[in-house]
């Protein structure tokens, strides 16, 4: 590819033979694809310290017979409706759902909207999972 | 309810008057809520230190043009049928989708496939986020 | 004492009986003492979020054999001399040190610092780890 | 050196332009330096899930003025002797102190150790760090 840039870098020996197990055992093609890997980890670290737009997903798990549970959940989400792109909803049980919401905005309003979520009645565990737009990752 | 207990804690003045103050920023509606939120991330913690079966999202960026990557990620998510409940795929602009995977089984199960989807080449920036399956924590 | 407060809280049974197995677990002498933990982490957290003034330890791992790296370690400890409170050096083995550093200021000083040791030629490991001065927690 | 391989690795230009700007912001000399410390961090990870002999750091945040506490502290790095490498005592100010604690161990027990002592009443914050050994990273 005319995009593609090539550089050497140098490890003791030892070290690389630990990087090559750990390259097998991640399932990784090769050596670059995963050192790619760990600089894109880095750079949406940085993306979420500095304040550009970002991509998460909130992860809820709850139980739906909670008492208008369903309802705060979906009033909640329309209240920034520009941050909110879709929403999965899985029933793991009788009792127990997991909804997957894949939101983008400013790293301080997606946690804003994750906290709020996080913090209905009823919802028995929620994280935040931090990712990127993508468009300064190649 | 008949199945709630109800029992008293006690703390310095100074650490519940900050600890009210967080209550309020997160958007709980009490202290009793914010309290049982925090027991469950830790009993997640440990479910999965355990090796009981666990839910997880695997959260994947990726660019949609790199070749194969669809056949790629649709072919791992089904040499494991079991494990995996559902994705949703969402179009963040031209290039970049996002792919929110709900799977359930095993930690170290659930480990594996999170690093095969990871690996495969394309993927700009995945991760793992662990809850649970729920019917351990009320 | 005067200055504490008690308050009740309420939950599930079933959690209630998991929460008191991770107390037993973790060797806390009481329910009060392990939710006044979990609700200062959260609180160290915050602190960093928000600028204020804080307590952290770099921990790093080196090889004493690399060339000038002890006089980097020295020199970049000494640029920032407000910074670094205390280091206390271990010897593990012939080859391996570590180091453990204090650090008080800004988050965004302490990261630098940070970031600094941590790239210095030599070092193996290092990272950075989160407290606080004390003052706001109780 | 003798014991130094060399190896070419490719990656899109934008991605590197945006490596080069976080080696430089991280103070590495050059990039195989940051690259070594990326491969590092996932080795250090591994270590503590695969139960090898590692190396922490305990860091605690207490008020001295807590009766028995540094009583305690002290008895419970003696119980598991050969599990405490070094102590270092703080003095923050008239009423915090920090303790960074030196640990050498299987993860399990030094876990364990870390729990007992951030459950002892009157600690503040706690945080186990998890380093290596160093002797399988060169």
């Amino acid at each position: 590819m005319a995009d593609t840039a090539r550089f050497g870098i140098s490890m003791d020996h030892g070290l690389l033979e630990r990087f090559d197990k750990l390259v097998q055992r991640r399932g990784y093609q090769n050596r670059s694809e995963a050192i790619r890997d760990l600089i894109r980890e880095k750079l949406v670290q940085e993306e979420w310290e500095e304040g550009q737009e970002v991509v998460g997903v909130v992860t809820l798990l709850f139980d739906h017979h909670q008492r208008n549970l369903s309802d705060e959940l979906t009033e909640s989400q329309h209240q920034e409706p520009e941050l909110v792109i879709a929403t999965t909803h899985i029933h793991l049980d009788r009792d127990n759902c997991l909804e997957m919401i894949a939101v983008k905005g400013r790293p301080e309003e997606v946690r804003d909207l994750a906290s709020a979520l996080i913090g209905i009645k009823g919802v028995k565990h929620g994280e935040l999972t931090a990712t990127s737009t993508g468009s300064n990752l190649h």
